[in-house]
């Protein structure tokens, strides 16, 4: 199976799939907002305060106890890997050095009975827990926060990966919690089957990962999101186990499973999780189109979910966005050759939309025969097989491009949010102006984009990239200026009548705006399951709840 | 709108639906089970002892503040009506007359703010409250329980009825909870769409019984389960108003929606449930077929929802519901005449499997397109429209031929579960035996009959049908051979690998298997969150939790 690669500290991805700015970007990007001339060196190890462990030599004996002394690290190099996930924030540290929060050591577990073990140590000793997949958060979920606990642990699931159980049969496999997404496909696809759950994090992100933070991945409007594929689970808490078996449906009370998908770490660790599989499709057929305009792709794509017949990917950017992939994408030849083709079938401007219809051969085709009347009715404008798997191909490199234009002095992240189809408009609006505005206050000219990127019957998931000048000089600075455009955005949401993450999860970040997502009675709700499992409050501190 | 109707007391349905047994269904119960010549005549309500109310003048003027006094009632009718659901023992005691529990008072409310009110009086005087929709538990939902209370009011939603919102553009319909099947799609029917909700108890069951007890329809392959559908909710608890308004899809922590459908009134009252809808269909393609085999049949509908083109409606009886239904419909002629056709085209014994496919015209032409070569590559053989929409004329006229039976002294109830494909035959033949051999204890010649009635990527749903000898004389009696059977059959659920309710809910009479279906650590997950919403334990005490 493939190894477990380890990312860079102040950045993401796999060392040899760096990307780089194209000459049209560059110089576009270097007129709106300043581009610095060179990349700035991001920090080195020994450019870290290493702060010394906070554990006394009685509890790293307890913890080695249960999993061994070679399983307890306190390499500073380990302990820094650990300490963050790749939220901006946390990238402005890491490439900045200093005095940074660490976890005091890095523990990992190789069975359900060892998590269940360790926790029981860190009750008794007071430390808390952060569970660690892929360390992909964007959100800060994987902050080596303290709460009222004496010290805290990185509790790293790397060792716990592949298979417990397949039943082909019924495409059910169950996996333990540190499998991360090649490795899931790698599992699944000599049995004929794959989980079609592909979000950006996906070379890294891990199926613990997935069912603990609700995540979405770019074909799920045909695969569905990972809550709808979770048919059974186990989740070791401070207080035991709790387990439910596979079951593909049941009226046996209120559906616990989804208290438990989406608990972020803060109720215990998933330690595994089964899934609903689907068959590996034969074809993918992927396609660019053009359309109008945003409102008009949004209408073309409510039309083709609604009649169900919506592509497994189905994706439209609106008329920023579009421009800019094409300018990241293939510079201005390709631009201009696509221009010169829609001019003359008289699209200006247009959005960019994907669609990538996947199955039995049979089956496609049946998709498409529904499908194309109604996209042709919303006049869209095909531009080829071509741009759709240049799509496919690049459909990781979002945070690869985040490290580049962040280490040339940008502002940059990304956010998501849902809502029903009659409220997107307004939410669209909403959260487009206060990133604009504020961003703006920076200077320069600010890049606000958005896509549409999940559909559902009764709404779609929007997604927003933003760039902008990053004025500060210091990390805390960098990170206040990112705060007030993130804030200013997360009350966009609420005000657009949105949800405050589609599919990012809360973490720290989003936990401000979970009272206007869930109620004072929701927070009592899970407030109440955690003191039941986790009455001392160890498991991941500081994430979820305000 | 179409009124709410009262069913009997002792029976189910509207009375001018009455079924008649074929004179050959009569001699072959006649001669495995010894069916009575003529119908017992059930209690009148001069029949039963009507309990004093145990609340005070005091309490029920306080009662009477809230909702007005006409909507208090203490009418011995009304108390005895809202006493019961309709399970076996329930309709056991309404026929036969006596001493019952009753409810105290039976409420009406007629908004949300009351409802709030209302419980916060029932905190204050130490009163249970009963919340009561359409009435159609059968499984002791709505037993006027005391808990450790000391009076019992049904909370009667009859007067929260209709839409408060609808959204057509996003297809999603937010119904007051009193609103019953027919309602529904009078409301939604007109602005051409439908929930596609249609389980056999429709006439009567309501949106706040649909969502509080995780109902699954009759069509629910197709248009989903209703916690599929619910997008949003409002539930008011003693502790206040919960309140999740509409949405896609989030990633916003752990889905609450998902704790409260299906809390059977124990952490509070559903006043409202935003539900995502469908397009009303303009085809409806019924058919029956025959295939040689129960297993073969499952086999069959396998593969059509792995191929994602199982129609909306999928329905497989075995051998022994094939032939009763046959015998039970059309009697002799519509078998011998089948039979006849069916030898010809070599198929003997055999199972009967109905189809509906619904959907735009050109959907439809598509689903069968997908379909009818795997139907036929099974070796299904087709036996025409006719029996398909006969299904559909009668499918909720099961309850009413349960009335004829009870009434000629048979022992006769239904149950279901569900399990992973891989697991089905082994749940199918432990139910089996279980409820064969209990039954037969009883003496005569039971029948025992199932059919697939849900399917799902990863496996379906047994739908058990079981007659056999009442032996007891007392209802006491009566019920205590139905609770042998029970009790086995829920044991031979848990041994086979299977749910213990896939849509019946748990109520009263499931409570015993819950730990066995969600484990302590779950128990204990469900009892903090009805400690949080009501601490006071008023909420329909003894259903969900043992």
């Amino acid at each position: 199976m493939a190894e477990r690669v380890e990312m860079p500290l102040w950045g993401w991805g796999y060392a040899d799939h760096a990307r780089q700015l194209s000459a049209l970007a560059e110089s576009q990007l270097y007129e709106r907002l300043g581009l610095s001339d060179a990349a700035s060196s991001p920090a080195a190890i020994s450019d870290f305060v290493i702060s010394p462990s906070r554990l006394s030599e009685g509890q790293i004996d307890r913890l080695a106890r249960v999993v061994g002394g070679s399983c307890v690290s306190h390499d500073p190099a380990m302990r820094l890997l650990r300490s963050v996930g790749k939220s901006y924030p946390d990238l402005v540290r890491m490439r900045s050095g200093g005095a940074v929060m660490l976890p005091d050591a890095v523990v990992l577990p190789s069975s359900s009975e060892q998590v269940h073990e360790l926790l029981r140590v860190c009750v008794a000793e007071s430390i808390a827990v952060v569970p660690f997949g892929g360390g992909t958060s964007v959100v800060g979920g994987v902050d080596p926060l303290l709460g009222s606990h004496s010290a805290v642990i990185s509790l790293d699931l790397g060792s716990m990966v592949g298979l417990s159980n397949i039943d082909v049969n019924s495409r059910i496999a169950t996996f333990l919690p540190g499998t991360n997404g090649p490795q899931v496909e790698e599992l699944l696809n000599p049995q004929g089957l794959t989980l079609g759950h592909f979000p950006q994090s996906f070379e890294f992100a891990t199926v613990g990962g997935f069912v603990a933070t609700r995540s979405a991945g770019q074909a799920s409007t045909g695969y569905g999101r990972i809550d709808k594929n979770v048919v059974g689970l186990e989740l070791v808490a401070p207080t035991g186990v709790t387990a439910f078996k596979a079951m593909p449906g049941s009226a046996a009370g209120p559906d616990l499973r989804q208290l438990l998908v989406g608990s972020e770490g803060t109720l215990g660790v998933i330690t595994e999780a089964s899934l609903s599989v689907a068959k590996l499709p034969d074809v993918t057929d992927d396609r660019g189109w053009f359309v109008k305009s945003f409102a008009a792709g949004r209408a073309l794509l409510q039309d083709l979910e609604q009649a169900g017949c919506a592509p497994a990917v189905s994706r439209l950017s609106d008329e920023q966005e579009t421009e800019v992939s094409l300018l990241m994408a293939g510079g201005g030849k390709l631009q201009s050759a696509l221009s010169g083709y829609l001019r003359l079938r008289r699209v200006q401007g247009g959005c960019l939309m994907i669609t990538g219809f996947e199955g039995s051969r049979q089956s496609v085709e049946a998709q498409l025969r529904a499908a194309l009347p109604i996209i042709h009715r919303h006049g869209a404008v095909a531009v080829g097989h071509g741009i759709g798997r240049a799509w496919r191909k690049g459909r990781y490199s979002g945070p690869y491009l985040r490290d580049v234009l962040m280490g040339r002095g940008l502002l940059v992240d990304t956010l998501e949010t849902a809502a029903p189809w009659s409220d997107l408009e307004r939410l669209y609006n909403s959260v487009g102006s206060a990133l604009r505005e504020n961003l703006a206050s920076f200077g320069g000219d600010p890049i606000v984009m958005c896509h549409v990127s999940h559909l559902y019957q009764s709404g779609a998931s929007l997604y927003f990239t933003w760039i902008g000048r990053q004025s500060g000089v210091t990390a805390e600075e960098q990170i206040a200026n990112w705060q007030k455009v993130k804030s200013a955005a997360g009350d966009g949401i609420v005000a657009g009548g949105g949800t405050i993450t589609h599919h990012h999860a809360i973490g720290h970040d989003h936990a401000a705006w979970m009272e206007s997502e869930v109620g004072s009675q929701g927070l009592a709700l899970l407030r109440a399951a955690k003191s039941e499992l986790d009455p001392a409050g160890i498991m991941n501190p500081g994430k979820l709840l305000p």
